[in-house]
């Protein structure tokens, strides 16, 4: 067996974290009889820099003969003053619709060793937090048009948000088949109070649902799942949503955990292929000090061999190598109990070692 | 000195919490010689069940002829299957709308008493956290149209979002002027990397943060916003955003604060004139039952005393008064520490007789 990559390192901590995590591919790899062919491509400022676009012709060309794209991170200050359709974002909203990718799994989980890391208190996350969000990827506002226009004088910036009902099947489709996997309850959550699109959302949801009589289905209203998410975290099994509600929600879920640092995501499309990329960012003002953690990215790895590949046994050796090592150091950005601060290099030397 | 309120009761156990603040404003004006007279109307629900409609006319008329406006809170299962023009929520909205309220000031403080109810660690919360939210409220996605439509036989839901720069300039200046009068600081949240909206909104914001040089402004990134209110909600200010995002972020932010039953909201226009409402929904669960918990509402009319009135002395009196009562009783919404749990008439005869 051969699994073929292709490589977006990105900007910023990009670099340092991909390094790391195709590290620790090599040696789980290596150490099991399993091939790896890497492919390197540019995407965000970097492709920036050297072609002039965010997302040149080859990048998507090079994912598309690949069974699989890691990617590091995007964007910086470095770019910010482009126009708006030359920023790196582009590159990375541009990759994900271009690939099909409307599936974003971010799960949300606290690592036993990470407890006291949480913002929140032990009585909320001691019984433990794992929560599978599952972010639509190509729609909503997002992606529809843009534009700013002067009426009687008066300049406006304008957005369309939508959804069509196929879309928020096949989403909701992915959500149920999840949840069957773990504890078989979807929280769906919407505005439906307010917006049109909500109100198709929750109605195809709803209507999806009778395919998986098995699974439960509750809807919540945005604001309140954000409120729900700190005041008792323990509640959601799956919680599917939109692009930018899932934007949201799923990085204050994410904080919960104790480090943005941690947390790895999956975006799907209908096939087995997929791109994994940690949900934090570029990180410019700490790049290439070797402080980054580059566990985010590793445990995207993990995701990769698991969804794409279907090599549960090496997801779980590296995810057991990360568990390891949090007990023995950690990287600065985590509150350390005492334990010693290692560099990205060093914590990806030993998960690589260990898996 | 009169003060002259339309009284809004709404659904749930809204009827229940304007109870409690009308007997507390009854007590702390008649006790310093203020007179009030009250004028009742409908909404939401109520006005739905007697008239037809969420907002009849003569309610609009009636909160005009008012110099503030105090509103319990709408909404319930009941009504939920209405059509969308007519359910109880297009009430609340279009009370907001007619009477111009574009800023909406949710403030998120932890009371020292409540402490220990806040999900967030004492390290992250024990140095006081007291955040002003200010959310425009008239405009954004939740103003623009709402359609649903078919193309190729495919259903799509769809919202416009959009803001003008008059719009944004004017709440802007609401969130600088009460940042002079605070610790100098606004942090403005959009998601400028993505919607037009949101770069226009950006631009806006900073122009008018010209006219305070004073004033510190930052940018967030929305889903930035939403971790960083979980991470360290005692690095905020004033917090300045449109309307889609203040409904989430405010929620998110009042359950850092230990019970979405304890915060108040003021909604001003360009006058004293203003809407004063608990942030919390209408309970339809417990509604009847004496188990809400009007403290919100009691703070939203001490909000109403100190922002139309200009009597900072009785707000004040009203304020000390809760924290009083949060040392001596709960009601059953908050984590108790063994203190007694109290009705939602005890809790509010208590304050009223304190203020
Ligand atoms: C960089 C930005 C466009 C992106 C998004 O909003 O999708 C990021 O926040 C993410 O969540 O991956
Ligand atoms: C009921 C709903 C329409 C309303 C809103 O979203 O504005 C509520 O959530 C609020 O925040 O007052």
């Amino acid at each position: 067996m051969n699994l073929n990559l292709c490589v977006l390192e990105g900007d910023g901590i990009g670099p340092e974290i991909v390094k790391e995590a195709v590290r620790v591919l090599r040696a789980v790899c290596g150490a099991r009889g399993v091939g790896l062919s890497l492919d390197y491509a540019l995407l965000g400022g970097a492709a920036i820099d050297r072609t002039g676009v965010p997302l040149p012709d080859e990048t998507v060309e090079k994912c598309r003969a690949a069974q699989a794209v890691l990617l590091g991170a995007v964007g910086g200050p470095k770019w910010d003053s482009l126009p708006s359709g030359l920023r790196p974002e582009k590159g990375l909203l541009g990759i994900r619709s271009a690939l099909g990718l409307y599936a974003n799994l971010r799960p949300a989980t606290i690592f036993p060793a990470l407890r006291a890391a949480s913002p929140l208190r032990d009585e909320i996350v001691g019984a433990g937090v794992d929560i599978m969000v599952v972010r639509e990827l190509t729609g909503d506002v997002y992606f529809g048009e843009h534009s700013r226009f002067e009426r009687d004088g008066v300049l406006h910036g304008r957005d369309i948000m939508g959804y069509s009902v196929p879309e928020i099947e096949r989403i909701a489709r992915v959500a149920f088949g999840l949840a069957r996997r773990r504890d078989r309850r979807v929280t769906s959550v919407d505005k439906a109070n307010v917006l049109e699109t909500s109100r198709v959302w929750r109605e195809t949801v709803t209507r999806v649902a009778e395919e998986f009589p098995d699974v439960a289905l509750t809807h919540l209203y945005v604001d309140n799942a954000a409120m729900q998410l700190v005041r008792d975290p323990a509640q959601f099994d799956v919680l599917v949503t939109g692009n930018l509600f899932g934007d949201i929600l799923s990085d204050e879920a994410s904080m919960i955990s104790g480090s943005i640092g941690m947390l790895a995501s999956a975006s799907l499309g209908d096939g087995p292929f997929g791109l994994y990329e940690p949900i934090h960012g570029s990180a410019p003002d700490i790049a290439g000090q070797g402080k980054a953690n580059p566990l985010a990215t590793i445990l995207s790895a993990a995701m990769m061999l698991r969804y794409t590949f279907d090599l549960p046994e090496l997801a779980g050796a590296v995810e057991q190598a990360v568990s390891d090592a949090l007990g023995t150091a950690r990287t600065p950005d985590i509150r350390g109990d005492g334990l010693p601060v290692w560099t990205t290099e060093q914590m990806g030397g030993f998960v690589a070692q260990r898996a």
